[in-house]
């Protein structure tokens, strides 16, 4: 149901927080109890991440059923029952921290995504995330990031180029750091280049690179680089987004508009389980 | 300088960025050009992680020095330099993300911790964090915890005993919860026991509990909770607990008070990370 | 059946003996061919371990059936069957050194604890274990010592606080020591202090520690220790017991008594496996 | 100094140890106090394991010096000094422990196997161990076989053929099994069939097999098989063998003893560590 | 020197071949003895790997040195002398194997791309490689190809887009294949198609893809398919490349040429280790 | 199916080629959507490795079955069907390439090896192979030699001794080496030692050692060291090993033949992978 790289974050973190042992449950839950959980918003939201909740019950007891009554992507209202467990109620109560702990931190980032992609509906802008995520759960990160109608930027370092201020600076001038780049590591991926200001766009264009990069532009400084680049390139946005100046953004006309903010700083959505005995 | 277990957490995340390369900067900056560059405050905040950030350079690249400004657990203004790093330029720019995305979310942490224990200066209560914490990334967390003034709780499941609601309903009521705990696992731990209301305050102290959480309970009923309990168990706030209510819930003389958006719902604090090739 | 980090001791247990492979059954015995084994006790002791005996073989091969004849915690007599394996034959010859030398060893510290239990019966001293396990067989050594009716202090660093003699001095003093506890890590942790003297016992009672421990001091002292504590803190004697000495330890009336014995100095209970080709 | 293999035991065992913190040390040591440690004999053994003992608190940091004063496979007294530990002295307290647990095994299993070694002084039988050892520890445990004069059987199922009973069973008798062996694994390696009596010894003789174990015979028997073999074939005996009758069976012209008491029953051997603040 | 991924790669290794010890090795050769090798080509090739070669003799013993003569990329001649190892004589031996089974195959794959690069010198087509490397060996693979003056492809399926036959068939025609890949992934990676025919081309051609493979297709049908796509895409020739017929592809005109045999079947070039004791 | 071992490598290889996703099965191919695959032989060949083909697809998804045609060891003719493979497509799509990786080179090793067994038909001699294997692939190299009809040699190390030049060197001559083995680690193992003239046969010989091999000699040297030896060793030739000499070196009545491009040179059989969606 889940990849084996998510899997082993699960494992990992089952790891992680019980250790040596559940010395509560193991103490004051008799090992043959049967229970039932039930997995309740407590706010609205966009639900991400519930096969990863689920998941994480079958990592710690394979026995253990998760009936998913609502599926990744859908928005809910505060009080809608979004799964249900049932099996070993000691091995429901130890894995509950954790499967909630990832659950709500992939529906926040899928909530926030979402009303970015809200904020610039009608416009061509996709909303693009960062490799700003928490370290050693990217790959959640992102497939959140989609869940809420987001776009992924490249994953890491290694699938997409992308030629920062300091590339270029170490590689003298953007000219030189396209040329070297289309050098000596002439894969087929597509080039993108970060650009400060209108002389850098110009010439990033006659470089003919693929994407150029409006880094911490003022919104008029923008709509004079896509006049500039007039349809030769694709262009991103970069930089001070917030929910408040994304429409502004996207009305002139850029092609894609990347937010940090949406894996560096989530608010965990309110999920709750409530758990009974059978 | 960090743990190993950090030092793990450190090593998986710069291979969960690069994987098998940073392919713009092996195309655009020489391996032998050296650099420098300098983490500067781009907001005010307390400083947590800088030695995971200086080890996370250290990681990539032995020779990579890092020359600590700030210490951990200091506020800066916006504008400090809080450290400096030098050596191989290619080196510190794959290292950048990584060590940023770590130092950030602690340095968030910890600043949203400081905000809680500054809001309850003059009142006995402890802030407390919880287990809501970033999977596998715990101990980074709650070392931010500690460096914003903060207190730990039970680190996981293994290392303190807390019995819940469920573990409640599923023993059969508080005494028998209690009782079981004392008898199946009598190691010599104190025991907490979580309570919905004053009856459930009045069962944990006749079973001579050595702390009673009040869960999400009203101001008003947390007094008389204190009351009865008069010095006889710790008593520790629970649930619902934010900046503009937790000053009034210190005020009751509760010992401890959980938060548990210490670290569910971080916001990065803004640290940038000025490049200069040498 | 087992927690993942037992799954785990086996796994790597199993690949240890076998490595590239168990080159006289793949030569010698059909892998087709099935066969049953008969675990059965060669001497009396009290039965520790059938769980991981009987995974060790679902590890190797998850078509091995085990059935379960005597449970943990029991005492067995010279010639009782424990269990009974059957499957392939092959899977059975590659795992039975495994699976014994994890049996054995459970079962002989789970009947030595037995006999430190015995010989205490009707004191209210609990026999408790102490970080003398063998490495990296922790989890193991301390269930195996459940199961002989003994209880476990703490199993790590991590999960307990002992103050020993080494940081009362690099503290300055038990006072300074106990201070400095509460005031660095104010987990809600009870606290244990170990004393070497009566002079120490009086400042460890005045700084209200949780536990005591009496380290290395003779019965009569134990007992003078025990009057000037008066129920004020709970009580561990330490150093030098043995089978011979432990009665009269407890008479004392001290709270626990650690044994180091138990884990590090174990004679394997002796497990024969009988396997027939069906 | 020792091999990565015995590097990740020690790694694995501190991390076993130490978990998520020595809370204890960290609250009542400051970090960076210097500290001197010395290992001292409480008894009577043949030391083995110091390069380990050492290698565990450079494991845990990499500062801490050990000065090595009784090298392994030596004889010590109770009192002597074995070696010295200086540095961090919270780094020392933090991996005490595991350092003697490792030590401490090590040195009791040389010096039980040094009393066999002594016991049959004088004859050609030399003494292995077997295959009983603790799971994970194995090169641990044959590193001290062989400090203690002792020699090392097959280190597990892959580096040497020995076709016991229930192998010679699946295969349909001895020389079935032999034929088998030398068909479907023809490496060079030696073989080596364990036979119970008289008849199995020569059909073993017929099939020129290297090495002929004798299993669990009374010592008359033996000596009719050493009779029977007259140098066509190494012999082991093995099976009952004690401190109490080792040399009887030495006496008989055996090349080889195995002795399973070796690894699987182990008392530790008394070593102290004294430590002192600087 | 190398990085994380080649030096796990190089531990895996060893410990593989050394697994408990070279008990050759051991026995023999004096642990002080102090030694010097020589890698000599004992044939004419380029050579790639001499730092991975390197790092398997420092990561066996760090006192090692390794002096390079001859730089990755450069060819050699029969009796050239292309580094020269100086250090501990037994962990030269226990390293010997490892390091040139590692150097060879890179050789190897270097020498033979060098070979195909040669082939189309003054073509514009790039030699590529292929996924078809030896399974957790492919970015030493993929590294030797680069020595060899070849391109990488993507190095996995997860960083370059490329829709083969089974997804166009899957999709339902390339339009619609392409179409899925633009919506479900919008990721800024070029894209490129399979195709079969010239009908395919076409079709590929009218979607607007960046990347038009044709694959197994003959001389004539290839020359078509570029005179079809006159410059609107990139074109890659696949399948059934020889040295025999790849300058005829190239001088068709494609862009690319990709060769499953430079890293599929590769013939080890031919190094020797001379070694000496000092 | 497969061991432990095999199946850690069919995981990583796994990773390492779908890394983060693979990113255009996903985008083109329905997770639902069911599908077949032929696995047919485009070329003569003897197979070798069709469990570890199988295994990859169940340990990319368990639900996905493969029927086996032709079992290991088999000779196929070009057209052979030899598996039939169905499930989830993507699943299929996704392990196709690595699954073929493996079985194509095992099928390369076995077919290379096959030949050479042929041509010693008749003779005594057996085909070994060497320790010249893939790094981290070596227990599929080894077993598909066996699977060619081939012998392995050691399999590391650990498992066999060779005393080689190097060795003999150090020690100070084949008697000081020899004598040395047998001292140093008396392990129940035959001893061989690598000459290179007669005077060093001679030596061996008087050493008494199990094995002798010949390395690099002549054809008519080697017969003379067959002669000298007469029966007293078995003999191993190895060196400079082809196709086109193994029959003339096989018939001097060595015993083995050691042939290092079984496994570093290898032609990876052709197979092919015909998808079909259902």
């Amino acid at each position: 149901m889940v990849s084996q790289p998510i899997l082993k974050i699960i494992k990992n973190a089952l790891a992680e927080d019980i250790g040596t042992g559940d010395i509560t449950t193991q103490a004051t839950v008799c090992g043959k109890k049967k229970g039932r959980a039930l997995a309740i918003a407590k706010d609205d939201f966009v639900v991400a991440g519930v096969d990863v909740f689920t998941e994480t019950f079958k990592c710690l007891d394979k026995n253990i059923k998760v009936k998913k009554i609502i599926n990744d992507g859908s928005r809910v209202k505060k009080g809608a029952l979004i799964a249900e467990v049932s099996g070993s109620l000691s091995g429901i109560l130890k894995a509950e921290r954790v499967s909630l702990n990832l659950f709500q931190r992939m529906s926040g980032i899928a909530t926030l995504t979402a009303k970015y992609v809200e904020a610039v509906r009608g416009f061509k802008a996709v909303i693009l995330d960062t490799r700003k995520t928490v370290p050693n759960l990217r790959i959640l990160d992102k497939m959140a990031v989609r869940l809420g109608g987001g776009t992924n930027h490249r994953i890491g370092l290694y699938d997409g180029v992308l030629i920062k201020d300091n590339h270029i600076e170490a590689a003298g001038g953007i000219t030189a750091a396209v040329n070297a780049q289309r050098k000596e590591l002439p894969r087929k991926m597509k080039i993108e280049v970060e650009t400060k200001n209108l002389t850098e766009v110009k010439e990033a264009l006659r470089c003919g690179v693929d994407i150029i990069m409006l880094d911490n532009m003022s919104v008029p400084v923008m709509k004079k680089a896509v006049a500039l680049v007039a349809g030769q390139a694709l262009i991103e946005a970069s930089g001070n987004v917030s929910l408040q100046n994304v429409a502004r953004i996207a009305a002139i006309g850029v092609d894609y508009i990347s937010v940090g903010e949406l894996t560096h700083s989530v608010r965990a959505a309110d999920i709750s389980l409530k758990i009974k005995a059978c």
